[in-house]
Parts: structure tokens; sequence; C-alpha cells
């Protein structure tokens, strides 16, 4: 008799989409799919979509799968409580997502930020393989982070470590979403590139494609193009960008000493246009006895699917440390 | 047959004193010493020197221990090499501290820096006993660090993890022995507050008894006497040092959500004078998620041999991971 092919169920619940997909455990996404979030929607009636959907990528599969797991990224999610809490972009309150999956599937679920998910897809499948001591930085809407030390991921004592986008790197600073000022994410996000481009438009007398584009309109993609046809004002906000994530990150390495730091997200797609000013600040403001230690590098996991793979490293993390304990205890 | 009583050795070597004592595994001091580290000596003379001293501490007890392992607190002192690398106070280069003291005993010998030997004194026997996630600051000379996550002291990929003294608080602030600038020990440390005592005395009127000493002269201890006394510049030193060091705390909690920051050596020793205005500074400075979930304490290892019991704590918890180790492999 064949034994089926073991699989976890990837998750990840963004603002707008929800994808998802079958993963084997050497990071093969055996089937994917994806549906709309509608933020706007409680959780009672996203959930029922999302079990018919999942359902029918199943049912469309050529050979039966066991699936043994089920690993979930979404945005505020508590490792610990298994709930999301309060996410901004979903109207669900407090909902413990985990326990609803449980009960639909009856097999182990996980849950946890996406940043962190990110951390784990690195640590099993990408950039961060065999390191035991190393930090994700995802540069979207906002600055997220994962870290791992130890070999394990940082939760904190309440679930909620990790927000590196919301350590000061400018005293008084720019206004944060958090009420606070100088945060790093207001610096070093895509939101925040587009805030340096302003502040260049307003202080610089170059021209520049970017002055026909209003506020709202404006997004970092546009920036990563202008800066690529040579725009002043783009190439320059990728500068100051990379400068002052550079010197965040010099402060996060006295914290941990990682072996490495790795940039995730839509920002890190620019490639060596934010990596490179990145580096130099990064070096440049590093304690001496850190300097030319620790590796700054890009994902290895840039792509559609990445989502998918790294909800799929939590639950496949976890089911082996489970093994582990069992043959142990 | 008596069984004989089982005990570590724990030694702290400072620029100035060396301790050092027999302990339990429940904290208890057998017995301890201490001598003269004479900095500019080379290595090569101070231990033979250290060795004849604990052989004439250990005869002058009345009943024989079993000595079963030795721990280090020193300046500069890295966990993974057994190394002390070019201690600042030290005439020692380079020095294998771990080879040396395993060579003289032949028992198990581990080494750290002190704040790390102090993280595992409080979790062992002191403030910290019970937590898994916590960050002890020593308030001495400079501001050093310990971490704890998940249960586990944070070494880092290179063993030098934990300089929380050397992030940036203040962008382009005090110039720093690292060579930067707005480094938290540059304000948060006894050289920290006698700092801002100048800066008081150049920008203020009032009247002061630290108006009648020099920089050179003056001490941490003299700024806590006079704030005792009323003294409006000290008091507002101790104001100034608590907010910033407070602003510093809460940007670490941001990386690993603590359960607790405990604040030990010479500053902390001014009690609730320092606690106070830090207190209020960490609340108003945490990220929103963190308000009011942090406990921030006195260490409760304050007293003479702190250091010796640092030391002996770091030296017990490798005990006993290799002995949980043993039974599980």
């Amino acid at each position: 008799m064949d034994s089926k092919q073991q699989v976890v169920l990837g998750i990840d619940i963004g603002g707008t989409n929800t994808v998802f997909g079958f993963v084997t455990e050497e990071g093969m996404i055996i089937a994917d799919s994806c549906m709309l979030t509608h933020g706007h929607e409680p959780a009672d009636k996203f959930f029922p979509r999302l079990f018919t959907e999942i359902d029918k990528l199943r049912a469309s599969l050529d050979k039966p799968l066991e699936l043994v797991g089920i690993g979930v990224g979404a945005p505020n999610a508590n490792y610990y409580s298994g709930r999301v809490e309060q996410p901004p972009n979903l109207k669900w309150g407090q909902t413990d997502v985990v326990e609803i999956l449980s009960r639909e599937y009856n097999i182990p679920v996980v849950i946890t930020n996406d940043a962190n998910a990110a951390a784990i897809g690195e640590m099993k499948f990408g950039a961060a393989q065999g390191m035991r001591d190393f930090i994700v930085i995802t540069l979207g809407t906002g600055l997220g982070s994962g870290i791992v030390i130890n070999g394990k991921m940082v939760y904190g004592h309440d679930g909620f470590a990790g927000e590196l986008g919301h350590t000061i790197v400018i005293r008084d600073g720019r206004d944060c979403g958090c009420g606070r000022n100088g945060c790093l994410e207001t610096y070093a996000s895509a939101t925040g590139i587009k805030r340096t481009v302003f502040e260049l438009l307003c202080e610089r007398q170059e021209n520049s494609i970017l002055r026909n584009v209003n506020f709202h309109d404006m997004t970092a993609k546009m920036i990563h193009e202008a800066a690529l046809n040579g725009d002043v004002i783009a190439c320059e906000a990728f500068e100051i960008t990379g400068e002052i994530l550079g010197m965040g990150l010099a402060d996060a390495v006295a914290f941990s000493s990682p072996e490495a730091i790795i940039l995730f997200g839509g920002l890190a797609k620019a490639g060596d246009m934010i990596l490179e000013p990145t580096k130099r600040s990064f070096e440049e403001n590093l304690l001496n006895i850190f300097k030319g230690k620790v590796k700054l590098v890009l994902s290895e996991l840039q792509g559609a699917n990445t989502a998918v793979l790294g909800a799929a490293a939590l639950i496949w993390s976890e089911l082996e440390e489970k093994k582990v304990f069992a043959l142990t205890s």
C-alpha cells in the first residue's frame, strides 16, 4: 500500500488577499490558490468561504494527501493566544483563529504574524538555513521583524516581541501611526520612502517625474522605477532610506549579535538599490566589535508564494519539535 | 560515610579587585575572599597568585568540599571562546581563562562578562526566579546588559550580544568611548549622570554643593548623597538620567518583549531616586501594546557578594543543563 504524501496547509491572511497552499516538508508547494479577504466582512463569514476554497483545492488534486497541520500568518496574530487581535485592515476584533481551524480540521494549528512566518520560512527554506541567530526585516507598508535567537523564534513574554519598526531611530522625528515619533518604520518602509520623496521634493530643486504624482497615488514601485531611470530625487530617496535603515539595524545588532539580517518584502525587491546604501550605513554605524561580522542580505524567498511557504514552515517546525520532544520524553 | 558538600567556585575579576567564593546550588556562600587584581600585571602573574589565594581559602574551611565547577565573570569575556579579549583595565591582551583554570583544576569552567553573570544570578537566586524572558541592566561606570530569552542567556552569534549600552538613544548626542555618539551609556551610567550634572551646572543658576567638586573627583555616590540632601542639581540629574534610561529601555522592549527589566549595579543602589523617573519615562515611551505589562524593578542581589553569586550561578546553570542533557540523550 502506498502511504499518502504528508503535507501541511500554509495560509497567509492579508488585508486584501488570502493565499493558501499544500506544502511538503521540503518546501514544495503541491497546489495553491487564493481568494479575496473582504476585510469589512466579519470572521464568521470569512472562514466558511475559506473552508470551501480549501476543499475545492484539495478536490482538484490527482492524488490524495495526508494533511498533518496548518500554519497561519496573519496581521496582529499572537502565537501564544492563537488569536488575531484587532488587525488594522480586518473587521475581526479578537478572533481565535487556531480554535476555528482546529475545530474544522482536527489537526495541529499554529499562527503568528507575517514577519515571524517570513523568518521561519527563511530558516527552513531560504537564506537562513543552518543559522541559529538572525533577524528578518519585512519592508512593506510598515516595517516588521522576525527575530531568531538560539535557533528559536523570539515571541517574548506576551507574544508581541519583534517590533523593530517601532524602535526610535530619530528622537522626535516623523509622526508614526503608533502615536509616537521617529519610529524606524516612518523612514524605512514603502510608506517611509514615499515620505522621504516628499521631503526631497520640498528641499531640492531638481526636476523629477515624481513631481507629477500626488501623495496618495505614489507607490514604492513608482519610486523604484523612477530611480532605475536615473531620477535624482528617487535615487536620493533610496540612499536616505538605506542610511536610516542601516542606523536602526546597527542598534538591533547590539541587542542580539545575529549572524545575518535578511531584508524581505516589497521594498527589498528593489535589490541593490536599497541593499547597498543600507550596507554602507550599517557598517558605519555598527559598534566596532561587530563591524564586518554581520551579513546583510536579501531574502531568498522572494516570489508569489513566499507567504504560503512561511506559514507552512511555521507548522512544519512545530511538528518537528513535537516529534523530537516525543522521542526524548 | 558522609558525602562531601558539592560547591562551585565563583570568581569575579574586576579592574581593581578580584573576588571569589565557594557557593552551594542554593546560593549559599560557604566562604569567600578577595585580592587586588593589579591590572598592570600580565595574566601569567595574576593566575598563580589567584590559585594560591583559592588554596588558602579552601584550607581554612573546617570540612572538605567537593568542587564541581568554576564560573567566572570578567570584563570583555566571551562565553564561546573562553577568553577575555583586550579587557580595558587589564594588561592581558587575549587570555584563555577557561583553558588556564581547566588545566589547574580539571573540572568544568565557564566564563562570561559581568552583566551576563548578573543576569544568570538574578535568574537563579534573585528577582528573575521563574522568569524566562527578562533583561538585566548593570549601571556601573558604563551600562551593561544581560538578556535572557526563552529561558536562555542570549550570547548571539559571536558571544558579544547584549550591548544595550551602545544602542543610540540620542542621535548625534554625547561622545562615547566607543568612538560613536549618543550611546545610552553616555547618559545612563555612573559616568553619564556625572556628565549630566556638569551640563546642569552650566545651564542652571541654582546653588549646589556639586559646584565645589571637579569632574575627576565627582562620583555617582556624591551625586546621590547631594540628592538625598535636596540638592536641586543632583535631583534634576537623577530625573534626566531616568528619563533617558526609560527611553532606551522602551526600545529594548520592542525587541524582545520581556516580562521584566531589572536594574543592577552602583547607580541602582540609589533606589527609588533612579527607579521612579525611569519608570515614568519607560511607560510614557513604550509602544501601546507593551504599556503596563513590563515590570521594572531593582536587583534582589545587591550586596558585596553579588558578583560571586552571579559567576557561581553561571556554572551551576551549565552543570544543570549538562545533567538534563545526559538524562535525555
